[in-house]
């Protein structure tokens, strides 16, 4: 039998986790792919400090371009993360022909375009299931599973990090940053926790996923972001009362005139949803396709080995296009896209109002928001909390984000509302039954 | 662009769902296959009953062998159900080299040996992703999502007429009979349910999972199967209360000697699991790999939509294939595969026992148990039902079928038991979390 050389460009948490299971099942690899797999060379920025990684000591090099240029290399795993160099490296490989597996979801989202157009230039194949959702298979649903549908939405819970903080916030009712302190001294946070906890990784997430769906690469600087770091115990509470679970969604949409609505914000999803009870450091998706109805997929999202579970995944099939250069793989055919402005989103919303007590306050502050046509569906009021404010939630009706922007800058003028209105996006879709 | 010629085996529900998904979405399948796909022959038994499907009248036969041999067709669906003449056809038109998707699970399950060695010796595509769970790409992630996997285990809830009736009889605490008059009556039960009912459909699906899993084919006239004639409300309520919901549950293992363990039967799932709010007429899957963890995969099991889905999505697929002829599709590898006997088998159960209502009872019957290996986890006795007898509901550790068995037969022939026990597996592994 055939074997092919891997470059690994990487050998973190993630890259160590490829080279184990390179080993592990390489028969089984073998036998998929049609070929032997072996790694010929890894590219990591000191050799003396990875050592005893599964790869032998003497295929270690700290230079990266040796790798991709190595004559024995047939195939580049980019784990190594980041813009550059991996940017110049995977487009090095793309151009010498070398078909390229990627678990970099920020190179991906964030220079796309550039790989995307070198890859289909020149026939060769990329392929990046690990870089959203971890292993569960939920590019290839949307690119092969679901080909046959025009994708309506997709919601996804992207980020295993805020996840877990929100699931440890409602279960042990404590707070963001105690929460946080502790995520990040058992290893489930970053000492530096903003691209999980500001919602950037979920928006890296997004892009590719609208890519996917859509063949659009919308301009990510232009993306509205926003992590969890303003959730607080009493949203997580009302949300429970309300019947809502609130969690860090990235909701993906294309507009009948072909504009992307990509949204990452703290959210509540209605509780009848399986995307209500994801907990922990899961991942969750639902795609909605025209033909197919929902679909739901759930897994581990992150870590060495769900990672390298894709990462492998696609490897083997990348292997098999390898093996047959005649035919050039499908293309992913993504051209730039547009945005939706955010002035034009339409959704429902939660606001949480601290109310001066006392006779009209209430009416007034329900007529605000009617007179900018933002309708109340529920609303609840609880007790005076002693400052003479008392809190009350309001659950509206879909408005636009322009009318209700409006609205709650005329709700915080009202003598009557001490500070800003908290307000949370709902996305309310129930599970249906037939 | 070039146009494939399709042809259809069957024009019902399904063959009419994907003739009309192909006419709605035929610029986007077009894209997606690199060639237009036109219905050119439709089979069904009387073309005068088949008008206005989506096919024109005078692309209608009773002839399906003229269809498969028609020389304008590239590509063959069936969707017609049943072992003949299907796998007559089916193997006809591997035989002449043409690629067919069926959605058939009983011929794939029944008769697949025959046609995935005939797929392989031609080279020629055999897909089938909507013959297990609709919609829902599992097969393919199974595949090619997974595929640096082994995969440990799969359990499935796959028939939506089993599934929609459980849970009609636990939000509505009718019994069995009544609610399967009524679901036969709504249309979501066949009049003659049998096949769903008594989990044959259920099993198809398995040996298929089994199948693209372990590349192993079991003989499925030796499968244990049960279906969920015998669920009672008591056996429902038992279950609330002790955290777990029953479903009709296919579970498939491979054994560490390369036996195939498949399971057909009314098994209790714990509550924590994704598997227990699987409710109505949906399909749930869950596949655990040895890398990637648990997987978990949920949607729409049958109907017109889905699985036209799903066929139309491997049309895609296949279409490619044809279009590029000097490659030959990935073998299936399935050989012949061996059933783990039953009483090997080792779970947890669930048992309701009626036991006479006086001193000594309950230590006699758990010392029967105890006699036969078996360990009780936990036990609920309710009043006496006035009869003089209780219902007295053991928890057990998990034993083999075999001592299960043996331990069965003593309680029943013990003075202080009132008839058969009632005997249900659980399924116990709740979700973990990292």
């Amino acid at each position: 039998m055939k074997t092919l050389g891997v470059g690994l460009l990487g050998l973190g948490t993630v890259g160590a986790g490829v080279a184990e299971v390179l080993t592990r099942h390489a028969d089984r690899v073998a036998a998929r792919a049609g070929a032997r797999l072996e790694i010929v060379r890894a590219a990591v920025h000191d050799p003396a400090l990875f050592r005893g990684r599964g790869v032998p000591d003497d295929r270690l090099t700290d230079d990266a371009a040796s790798v991709v240029a190595h004559p024995e290399v047939d195939l580049v795993v980019e784990v190594m993360g980041g813009l550059d160099p991996a940017h110049g490296l995977v487009r090095a490989a793309l151009d010498a022909g070398r078909p390229v597996v990627s678990a970099n979801k920020a190179l991906l989202a964030e220079r796309g375009q550039d790989l995307f157009e070198a890859a289909e230039a020149r026939g060769v194949e990329l392929r990046f299931e690990a870089s959203v959702a971890g292993g569960i298979p939920v590019l290839l649903s949307l690119r092969d599973g679901l080909a046959a549908n025009r994708i309506e939405s997709i919601y996804g819970i992207l980020n295993g990090t805020c996840n877990y903080i929100l699931t440890r916030m409602e279960q042990e009712r404590r707070p963001f940053d105690a929460v946080l302190a502790e995520a990040q001294a058992s290893g489930y946070a970053e000492a530096n926790p903003s691209t999980d906890i500001d919602g950037i990784d979920t928006a890296h997430k997004a892009v590719v996923l609208a890519a996917l769906a859509y063949g659009k690469l919308v301009p990510f600087a232009e993306l509205p972001i926003e992590g969890i770091r303003r959730i607080t115990l009493a949203d997580l509470d009302f949300a429970r009362e309300l019947g809502y679970a609130a969690k860090l969604l990235a909701v993906v949409r294309e507009s009948a005139d072909g504009e992307i609505e990509i949204r990452v914000e703290p959210t509540f999803v209605h509780g009848d949803h399986m995307l209500a009870s994801v907990s922990g450091v899961f991942n969750a998706v639902k795609i909605h396709g025209d033909v197919v109805g929902d679909t739901f997929y759930h897994g581990r999202g992150a870590g060495r080995e769900p990672t390298a579970s894709a990462v492998v995944s696609d490897l083997i099939r990348v292997a098999r296009g390898r093996l047959h250069p005649e035919i050039r793989p499908e293309p992913l055919h993504v051209a730039p896209g547009v945005l939706m402005p955010r002035d034009e989103w339409v959704s429902r919303a939660y606001l949480r109002v601290a109310l001066l007590d006392q006779p009209g306050s209430l009416s007034k502050a329900a007529g605000t928001l009617g007179a900018h046509g933002i309708s109340i569906a529920s609303f609840i009021q609880k007790e005076s909390t002693g400052n003479g404010f008392a809190s009350v939630v309001f659950l509206t009706h879909p408005a636009t984000e322009r009318a209700l922007g409006q609205a709650l800058a005329s709700l915080e003028a009202l003598p009557e509302v001490d500070g800003p209105p908290v307000r949370i996006r709902i996305e309310d879709e129930p599970e249906t039954e037939e």
